[in-house]
């Protein structure tokens, strides 16, 4: 008996052994074919669990809930999207590795916010929370591990680890496609970097989650993407209009003179935005109002809003022991300081209940609109070490790639609360950040560079601005306004220079001019990111998701492209990095200061000029010469373009606004026209209308203007309406 | 009975349990104070093993054995350089953790091969085998985590990992001397990197051997390091002569045109590097001769052997499936290819053997006499990525830190087995390569960071050469020129341009001058790695490992330092980073293109130049202005330079050449003259001679030399002797 019991022991102590030995640290566990387990979890979204389950995700760290009823909407009869068989992965204790088919000229989108390039094949992407250090690496503010190719899927990689992808670099010894090798000696083709037909990704984790997201279009596969993560955010409408964030040390009454101003002056104004001098002490923060700069808090920001202004407070999440807030956050906070103040552990509920009681007592009440969360994403050199500990037990790593999206999701969480919608800006994100009203924006400051990342934002489920700091010249303060009216947040960042919309007085007309076109495009961007919210379209999004644009086959190879003026020119339709679409109908051309002409890409079909109406050019590369008053503004045929009328603040609901509706071109047209209280998350209870604008073409041969009634059970925002036939 | 048998049973699962997650998964280990082990091996050297035994150590893989005897004699008595107390390390499943005291003021030395700064405080390196990308972050040729500080020890991480150090930046929460919060509203002050007194380790593995190095003074800690590793290493005579790569597509006619050519217009040649146009097929290598090119390399090695000249051939450690290697180490090697080739897992002993054994037969049987291992560092873009495997079971991590100390480590044992000595080039290294007799080179071409990495290699064991390619101007390639020639390998590398030390003829007389003095520097030099070999000694050093050069105390605050002129002149004194010592009586202050003029930071004592004899300055900071035709050299009060005659190679033993034997200024001296037979390793087995050069002063305070008797069995490299007292 004492030996069958020691027998049983035995079994019973090896098996564990066994067990936990194959599940630690085993030689490789390697999944192929069908032994990886795809779960279909929402109609053309597939999630392979692989490994250990791992203490947090991206998905997780944002909170992400999937839109289901919307993907439901999308279809649910995709197949998918790639060869099963040709997706493998391995696991050991401490990595997984994923390694996914290319087709040998598929091309590769996303991976993050890159300032320099589109296209992300043959490059390898460190995806770490970072600061963008002017060169495309992976470490940038929101190294999202998503990407969509042109064959028309996407795929997430759900981890809160520094993750590298090698995004066709990687060859494996004997693969069957393995290219030629080839004798630098003597070759002219030798390659330094011989392509590969694999996307190889390596996860310093024992397990990892990934989705697949299938097309057919590439940007089927983004709206899933953004659909699945809760479909994407619709800012307040105020939100939409001009933004001015004032120099860090101002006193209230600066700030309520530098309000006045624009308002005297005829510049659009919805948002102040107070920089680090509204806290008593900053870098690190106390999140207390300074009694000397702002004497009467309540009292400013009612000023402010009398004024039709609403108030964004900057911060950062490092706490000065000198705030009401540190002896509640110190024991919830990590290993080491920053700026030697404190890093609450956000991940904990505990934490997040004490720094949203206090906003919400300090802040919200008294009528503060929103956040910007700056150094959230960190620069080694201050941050906290990669070997900080979190009472949470989650990793410094984990932290790191998760610090944005909790800050963003507590903030979000605090508004919903009371039923009020904010907008804000935010330093450091990454995937699942889709639903979250927050923009990036960085120091980095060359206006090109920021137009691509304005491209790249499209792929990946965030938002970027272009925020206007100061210029060396005239010209290059108007040209980064009129790229800043047609982002989404137009703003000065004046925290440091003192910059104001007219400060440079030889521009100041024009600039007013683009300002208040920005004001007048909210019914149009307000419709656009509406349709962000319920089908997950991104509101700016690059040429490359745009139908048609790219062309069956694309082989990356430069080719030939006919212009109007039977030039010919080289272009890499896969580089097109200085245009973007705002929403549907309106193709931005930004103009960069230095530069009287430029070409612009049309996608396939007629494209019209915005300003005039007249033909631009059709399935052409045009160059064009558009003067320093206009940004570059090009929608396409049947294109329609609702518009408010000048004004200083963003239409609000009941106000009844005219609109002036404009069609391009000569085929017929249709555009949802959205409408809802444009402050509150009743929408998300129905209480929204969309308006059908149709234009159609009468028996004789003219066009017809149609709007469907108003049927809100809410103050419609929008009155009379005027049809304007631009190219009539 | 069955209960009890279930209870026993139960028990035992729960202790296995337990004991497994605590080993494996626990919540962290911590070892502090007395719990921290360590072990002494050797006199002023500790060890601590933490964590688990790693699959491999960077001492491991360059095949380390500590110069017992050397440390004996450098003296037993030394303490334990740290506070025990204050050294913590905390290792969990995936990471280990060390933590090391500095005090306020101690500068950190080391940490690889940098090549703009000298002072690692207040920075974060990931150490990281990579080409230099121009920024001193870790990602070096040779990122040895060895560090050496002002306080006078060393700390060597020995992690094949690729491990983070943060020098002095994170700053622990609660800490006792955590700095002060400040306000960066209102203070000026304030800091965004506050400073810490912790250097922390994040090493990802579940263990590390961690040793520390006494001094007391930061050139001792760098001796005991370099013994510990096995000594300095000791290149055969001619490696210190002039060095010329041809180019790469050269047939064996054209370099040997080159060799005579060298010859005729009476320019030093000591080696002739071929570059990859010798392989029959090169990236990836075959290893084989170029049968076109090449018809006969027996007759060509033969040819340029009788002109006086060796030959080395440049390789890289990618298999092509050209190469008879290809189908034995096949099976050897890593998962995934580099420029197609095959990545042999040189860490397996049998693919050690296939390549030895073929270079032995086709390349050292014919005569050669070295290698220029190139590319061993990689590029993350070509390189295996960081996902590979490798049949060993090493992570692809733990390879590329080693590679290059892996091909080192054979070429070495394969000359050896020939008992001849080889000298070469490597461009990946890593910490215990100072026997390995290698030199680093890379593509950066900066002159004057070139010089700061000469001025790093002394810190840590390796060696560099600051290579000459091509210049803009005369003045540039005559000032690249004079640097190389005072540095551990004086070559042009015309792989590219084909240029010669000729192709500028404003300037051939000076650059064959400065070559003409490399090689009567010789007998100094190759004194000079003599102590590099059996006591540890730098033969290039910076000026920060100069008894007395770093002040007591040294606060890294600008200092004021008088001058010759009675001009003031402020000095980073830890950041001196253009100048270096060459042995131990030559200092070396290379200038640059477009400069006229350079200040010399003179160690303690007085100075002379080394041209004239004629008193330079003592204790300060001079101001030179030498022309185009010398490279700025000073000599310490007493020092003594032997000197060979001018010649076209470095002296052979038995040829018996003159020595001029010069003493600068008034002091008495003393150098010991190395001698032996300048190519076998029989100096192992004490076939050598130290010579004692000493110069006193007579009765009539006359300078008098006198020089010890030769007593070696082997025939001596030196004849008669002449004395110049330079400064009389």
């Amino acid at each position: 008996m004492i030996k069958e019991c020691m027998r049983k022991s035995l079994i019973l102590v090896l098996f564990f052994m066994i067990t936990s030995v194959a599940v630690s640290y085993a030689g490789d566990i390697s999944y192929t074919g069908d032994n990886l387990q795809w779960n279909q979890v929402a109609p053309g979204v597939w999630k392979s669990h692989i490994g250990a389950v791992q203490p947090t995700t991206l998905l997780e760290a944002a909170g992400a809930v999937p839109a289901i009823q919307a993907l439901d909407k999308m279809g649910g009869d995709s197949p998918f999207p790639l060869n099963r068989s040709s997706i493998t992965a391995t696991v050991d204790g401490r990595t997984t590795v994923l390694s996914l088919p290319l087709r040998r000229d598929e091309r590769i989108f996303g991976l993050g916010l890159q300032f320099k390039t589109i296209d992300q094949r043959g490059s390898i992407r460190y995806l770490h929370v970072d600061h963008y250090g002017g060169v495309d690496n992976g470490r940038t503010h929101a190294p999202v591990p998503f990407y969509v190719t042109s064959a028309g899927y996407g795929v997430l990689v759900d981890s809160a680890e520094y993750i590298t992808v090698y995004a066709g670099t990687a060859n494996r010894k004997g693969a069957p496609d393995h290219p030629p090798v080839l004798d630098r000696n003597t070759d002219p083709n030798w390659n330094a970097v011989p392509p590969s037909n694999t996307v190889e990704i390596l996860i310093p984790a024992d397990g990892v989650d990934i989705y697949i997201f299938a097309g057919p279009t590439p940007l089927d596969a983004v709206r899933r993407y953004n659909l699945y993560c809760g479909g994407g955010c619709l800012p307040p409408r105020w939100g939409l209009g001009f933004w001015h964030r004032t120099p860090m040390r101002y006193t209230s009454s600066q700030v309520e003179q530098e309000a006045r101003e624009f308002i005297s002056r005829g510049y659009p104004l919805d948002v102040i935005g107070l920089e680090p001098g509204w806290h008593s002490k900053s870098y690190p923060c106390t999140y207390q109002w300074d009694t000397g700069r702002f004497p009467d808090p309540k009292g400013f920001v009612g000023t402010l809003r009398s004024l039709g202004v609403r108030v964004n407070l900057w911060e950062n999440p490092y706490v000065s022991p000198d705030s009401e807030l540190y002896p509640l956050l110190e024991p919830l906070s990590g290993s080491h300081t920053v700026w030697c103040g404190i890093v609450p552990d956000y991940s904990l509920p505990e934490a997040r209940r004490y720094l949203m009681d206090q906003h919400d007592r300090e802040h919200l009440a008294i009528g503060v609109s929103g956040y910007k969360i700056d150094e959230c994403d960190g620069i080694d050199i201050w941050l906290w070490p990669d070997l900080a500990v979190f009472p949470s037990g989650l990793t410094a790593m984990q932290m790191r790639q998760t610090y944005g999206l909790r800050l963003q999701r507590m903030i979000d969480e605090l508004f919903r609360s009371r039923n009020t919608r904010t907008y804000g800006l935010v330093r450091g994100s990454n995937a699942g950040s889709s639903p979250l009203p927050f923009v990036i924006y960085n120091d980095y400051y060359s206006h090109r560079d920021f137009i691509t990342a304005l491209c790249n934002s499209g792929f990946c489920g965030i938002l970027w601005t272009p925020e206007v700091r100061a210029s060396e010249s005239p010209e290059e303060w108007l040209r980064r306004m009129q790229s800043v009216c047609f982002s989404p947040l137009a703003m000065i960042n004046a925290w440091s220079d003192g910059t104001k919309p007219w400060s440079y007085p030889e521009v100041e007309d024009d600039v007013r001019a683009v300002m208040e076109l920005r004001v007048r495009m909210i019914p149009y961007l307000y419709s656009a990111f509406a349709r962000y919210r319920f089908e997950g379209i991104p509101p700016f999004r690059p040429m490359e998701l745009e139908p048609g644009f790219l062309t069956e086959g694309d082989t990356g190879a430069r080719e030939t492209v006919g212009t109007r003026n039977d030039r010919k020119k080289l272009i890499i339709r896969s580089e097109v990095k200085d245009q973007y679409m705002m929403g549907d109908n309106l193709l931005v051309a930004p103009m960069f200061a230095g530069e009287s002409e430029r070409d612009v890409v049309l996608p396939p079909g007629a494209w019209y000029d915005f300003y005039t109406g007249a033909f631009a050019g059709k399935d052409e590369v045009i160059t064009v010469t558009p003067g320093p008053g206009h940004i570059p503004l090009f929608v396409r045929d049947g294109g329609i373009i609702p518009l408010a009328p000048v004004g200083l603040h963003a239409p609000v609901q009941g106000e009844g606004v005219g609109l002036e509706i404009r069609h391009y071109g000569s085929a017929p047209g249709h555009f949802l026209l959205y409408d809802d209280d444009g402050e509150t998350f009743d929408y998300e209870r129905g209480e929204y209308v969309w308006r059908e604008l149709t234009v159609t073409k009468s028996s004789q041969g003219r066009l017809e203007g149609d709007i469907s009634p108003f049927t809100g059970s809410f103050p419609s925002t929008y009155g009379e309406v005027v049809w304007r036939f631009m190219s009539e």
